[in-house]
């Protein structure tokens, strides 16, 4: 298995000090597992004391056999300020914590465990700084997106006529596995669940769903309401694909649609609208830019093409057009009409212009770009037009 | 899509509305998937508000278009009281919440915008209510139980020689997907990932892992240590399978071993230690029994049999030997040796005593049973000899 880079642990770490120092905290408590995998490159259960400076503190309940010399082992938090202690470090007053992430329950017990400090909220902080990618991020980024494409290309080959969405997307969860997804496809909120990716045939793109993706599908089962429903792939209609890019830590975000042998004149002329924003806005913008501007320019592709009501769904429009992606599918920044965040070189963002067609189903492609301070680079590279099958 | 049988969806609003009394309260609210489900048959983005009696009130963010009268659309938190206070419903002032699933943050701005209430937590008092099934639960925990034996079965079929752990797994997953599997596959806890399942080869099951389930393994990636490896499937080790049983929204958990064409011995005779441990617990014990008793009787057989140091794992040993079952993989009641819950009537619980040995792997089953007043009702009706492969 990769080791996480001595340098990139080191230059992670060095930001969420200069963090801690700027909010005036003593210590930061890292708790979840995608910020613990950031700054160790593992996953513990436990607790990840970080100072403003020097050597952080793993208190570590499991596994019992990390080879690690800052690990402490405890069984449970009340144990952690003894263990300051008798290292000859005072209890910190002042924590930052995940408070995002952490359940309620488990914040005030470790509040109390710590002899109730003060807290202060760092998820949105560490989301900001894990926006900013390095080039070793940015590179594994660009080989999911090429095992991302490759996958994709192998779709004509599985499909067979007479299959359902969810016949379709199996094999394409198998040929994702035998490339290396690793499986979980990891999301950022409350209650956003998702299995592997999803796939929206004909009229089930239309069906709003309670999770904060850009479009939504009835799913399976009520217990995960999103995706393919069963729809049969029927001539005439579109299957759009947003299957996971999760080959790396580090992912890709890429969809793109198909027609069932083919689709009618609007569909293409729709789907050319969304590879026509996606054009316009990498020969406007590039780093510096405000993130609502994108949104915007798309806003306004949209309503000149009289294409509004199909803008993002129908019946549930989301009001964004892409987002931040990296170890989460949804990181910062998001591409709104009010968003204030400026794109950043080193930022990885998804752009997904989508429409919804009723009778015919979803159209449009997503793109993953890296933001350079010249220009956006396209590292979702794989045929975009709509084609059939 | 299945509909929540009105009769099932009353008597468990009716359950939550005594807890609401007992715990002396004025109101109880339901935001985790897993309990919307649970008491409304679907879920959504929002509030779900349990007085002590009449209708609860469902403050819905997304989907829009849920057909419910129940239903009061919001954007935010902040509405609630002034929906409540035109309703002619006063605000509560001593509110249950879920504090074991709900952030710390959106715990406190639900807390805020309902002006600080008094709150208390009834995570764990609604995984005890979930604990006891109805005849209804069961029934799907046997349909899915008699599925997942269907795709246990095709397993010497999906094997061949020189596969990876992981390459057998996704032909396995792809079974699964075939014969209904829903994908996601719920668990308890913070930091509890697991995907589709777990498969452990060879000496991978001694890797310990970071996640509270009965064993390890090292897994693809440090972003999910858990379960296959990529190790080659070599005669003379063992592969344990304890692949998901989410076949239908109330789970069955079954474990079964195979050896690759044959194993040694010991292999053999310790697995059936693990089938006689059940059959010694099906025996000895029904409703009504402590919890720390099943784990007490299976201790004691390993111990005269001289397994100790393999019980459970090696490198990391799990002190529990069971769980219960349902909507989440890891339910109430836990064998644990000091566990002081009862097993009572429509309980059901997965019982999987375990051994790892150092260079063969794991062995062992997995069987989830029903409690009755007269017994325990085995519903994971598969072939359990250890057999090769």
């Amino acid at each position: 298995m990769n080791k996480l880079p001595l340098h990139e642990a080191g230059s992670r770490l060095k930001k969420v000090q200069q963090a801690i120092t700027e909010m005036q905290a003593d210590a930061c408590i890292i708790t979840s597992a995608v910020n613990q995998y950031w700054l160790c490159g593992f996953i513990f259960d436990g607790y990840l004391f970080i100072f403003p400076e020097g050597d952080p503190i793993l208190f570590v309940k499991r596994p019992s056999d990390i080879a690690d010399e800052r690990v402490q082992p405890i069984r449970k938090p009340e144990q952690i300020p003894g263990i300051l202690s008798e290292a000859g470090l005072p209890l910190p007053e002042r924590i930052l914590f995940e408070a995002d992430q952490l359940s309620f329950n488990a914040a005030t017990r470790l509040q109390a465990a710590l002899e109730m400090p003060q807290t202060k909220n760092i998820s949105g902080e560490l989301r900001k700084l894990r926006a900013v990618k390095s080039e070793y991020e940015l590179e594994q980024m660009r080989e999911s997106a090429r095992i991302h494409a490759k996958v994709y290309e192998l779709i004509p080959s599985l499909y067979r006529k007479g299959m359902t969405d969810l016949e379709l997307q199996i094999e394409i969860e198998r040929q994702m596995r035998l490339h290396g997804s690793v499986g979980i496809f990891r999301s950022f909120g409350e209650n956003m669940d998702i299995f592997m990716g999803s796939m929206l045939a004909g009229d089930n793109a239309q069906a709003a769903s309670p999770y904060d993706y850009a479009l939504g599908g009835e799913g399976m089962t009520p217990l995960l309401p999103l995706g393919a429903n069963g729809t049969l792939l029927v001539p005439g209609t579109t299957l759009m694909v947003d299957m996971a890019g999760n080959y790396r830590p580090w992912m890709d975000d890429m969809t793109r649609t198909f027609a069932i042998e083919h689709a009618p004149d609007i569909a293409y002329k729709a789907h050319q609208i969304s590879i026509d924003i996606h054009n316009a806005i990498i020969k406007t913008f590039r780093a510096g830019t405000l993130c609502s501007e994108l949104y915007l320019l798309a806003e306004e592709m949209v309503r000149e093409n009289g294409l509004t009501p199909y803008f993002m769904g129908t019946v549930q429009q989301a009001r964004f057009i892409g987002h931040g992606v990296g170890l989460e599918i949804n990181e910062p920044p998001v591409l709104t009409p009010r968003s204030k965040e400026i794109l950043e070189p080193g930022m990885a963002f998804a752009l997904e212009p989508k429409f919804v067609l009723p009778g015919i189903g979803a159209v449009g492609i997503e793109n993953t770009y890296v933001v350079h301070e010249t220009g956006f680079e396209k590292i979702t590279l794989c045929e975009e037009a709509l084609v059939g099958i």
